[in-house]
């Protein structure tokens, strides 16, 4: 059964059937409920591509990230296909492999392209953002996420980065860590100054000094990098908690700490943001804050779309922050809470 | 400096200075080097995207996959960008979901699109391949990767996958395995199928009897899949080895063996095809097959520029295989060759 059958069969017009199905605000409840109702009932299927099919114009976002072999822009980019499909758009990718001048390029080509609109996660590299205003200003359609830039007035979706920050440190700091690092990718970007200010503010509320050797901005190489971690982790004088605002910065402790027979979370815990469906396997299993990244994918397009369809500004929210998760697992679990489940327990009377 | 800078220095036509940086067949190679090598002196830099910016045509490929939050498709992408970016071309994004009518949709709706070529890795529902023979004789440059079809006459680029499922389903067995069941998501896909027929073929060089009870295929979701999983280890007579032919299948073994308080490798080893950088820092290190999949990305896109560029059909290979490699970790070691680093040895005289 097509759209226009399905029209026939409700006596209704194939617009009005295919804006009631769309959700439009031009039908009124009644009737999209009547049509939704009676699609589901005939069993009528929509053809997600449908609308892309009819219009034979090429309606393309692009969505520039930094990188795609990755757990967490991997459902973001589900999320705003999700929406795309549904919206009839194509998507251009566009990996900036967290390099301004790849970003600035990338910036330049778009403009030349007939495209309706642009979702960007900034590279870390990116502090000065002239290439990004020069599109707005062009009044190209613009979104941001998670990497975001406060200078410039579009919309943008984040995850509530100060809040998880601050609740990962305490986190750490109820299982009764007394010396927290912090480890980050590059102080320019927002996550990574929001995730700071949450883990400082933490470190305040428990009166806990801040100590500014413990908190690193790591860029460079992944051996560089696992260089810098072993040096630290190899002192006497030690951190007993990691805090790794990125997903690949805990898995460098993880080796280094295999290096280094160093127990987790006996001797060291370790929490980061990860979206990564292995947590739960690692050695030991990684407590992470996970973010909502297919729902942040939905919403950033959601936010673009309105911005295509020109609706209100003030329809059109400045700043969406949605909630991440923590999820408890061994590695940062009390040193004192022992697990028995591998220990024989004998019973004796006294 | 810009290329026509860089062309009034070295005293030669602009087209010239352009066609040797990018290697083009129609200059001399004694020209191409010294341009080159100039190039360098110089300390020229080419923008990667200049040509596109320069063409104004929207040169667009395609590239259709089951699924990007996936660390297999994710540097395949990769490679296939760092190969679109020289060349000028953008990359349009597609994802199937594993779901055939999702293809269909997407070739029906790719041919309405000015593109210029079309590179795809089939569903796991995909055994019927006519939509993309229609593709195929609407003479729209097409180029598979990894899932192919022998059905069509275009370039494919596979990996080993026969020889892969051998070695591992022989390094299963020379570590001690007797009764080796093997993981896969669809037999319709080439890759499964290659794989299984390498894990049959070691089976019959070590005189081991095929089991038709130990060879599964996954459809569902991933509870279903641990259901059925959970079934077969808490079975007396379970396997003492799996290979699982793709790596979710590992975790879920992984997850099912943590609830059964099954040990891995003593109570069951472990061999996947994986290309996580988590594999080393899992409970325990999972020994993989890893891909070549940033390479496969490069070759697939080369593949297709061939195409576009209409070499001459002998010039463009129709099947190319890469050698996967694999990584052997502590899931699939012996059981008897303990890892004393954990245990107290005491010092004894007779």
């Amino acid at each position: 059964m097509n759209l226009k059958q399905l029209a026939k069969e409700l006596n209704l017009s194939f617009s009005t059937v295919s804006k009631a199905l769309r959700d439009s605000h031009e039908i009124s409840v009644a009737t999209k409920n009547y049509v939704q109702v009676k699609a589901k009932e005939l069993n009528f299927q929509v053809n997600p591509f449908a609308s892309s099919l009819r219009s034979q114009n090429n309606k393309t976002i692009a969505v520039v990230i930094p990188e795609v072999t990755n757990d967490f822009f991997g459902p973001v980019i589900n999320g705003i296909e999700s929406l795309a499909v549904e919206k009839g758009y194509h998507l251009s990718i566009y990996l900036t492999h967290d390099e301004i001048q790849k970003e600035i390029a990338i910036t330049k080509l778009i403009q030349n392209r007939r495209l309706d609109g642009i979702i960007i996660s900034l590279s870390d590299q990116t502090s000065d953002t002239a290439h990004l205003q020069e599109l707005f200003e062009k009044k190209i359609p613009l979104v941001f996420f998670d990497r975001i830039s406060e200078m410039i007035d579009c919309p943008k979706i984040t995850t509530d980065d100060y809040n998880s920050g601050s609740k990962a440190t305490e986190h750490l700091i109820e299982n009764g860590c007394k010396q927290i690092a912090y480890f980050c990718i590059s102080k320019n970007l927002s996550i990574c100054s929001e995730r700071m200010n949450g883990y400082l503010k933490a470190l305040k509320k428990h009166n806990i000094k801040q100590d500014n050797n413990l908190i690193f901005s790591f860029t460079g190489e992944e051996v560089e990098i696992k260089k810098s971690i072993r040096k630290l982790l190899a002192c006497k004088n030690r951190p007993d908690g990691i805090f790794a605002s990125v997903e690949k910065l805990a898995i460098a402790t993880y080796e280094v700490c295999a290096e280094l027979k160093l127990n987790i979370p006996n001797d060291v815990k370790v929490i980061a943001f990860s979206n990564s469906y292995m947590a739960e396997s690692l050695n030991p299993s990684l407590t992470t804050i996970t973010q909502p990244a297919y729902e942040m994918g939905r919403e950033t397009a959601a936010s673009l779309f309105k911005l295509l369809e020109k609706k209100h500004p003030l329809l059109i929210p400045k700043k969406i922050k949605l909630n991440s998760t923590l999820v408890e697992r061994n590695s940062t679990k009390r040193s004192d809470s022992k697990d028995f489940s591998s220990i024989n327990i004998i019973d004796f009377e006294i």
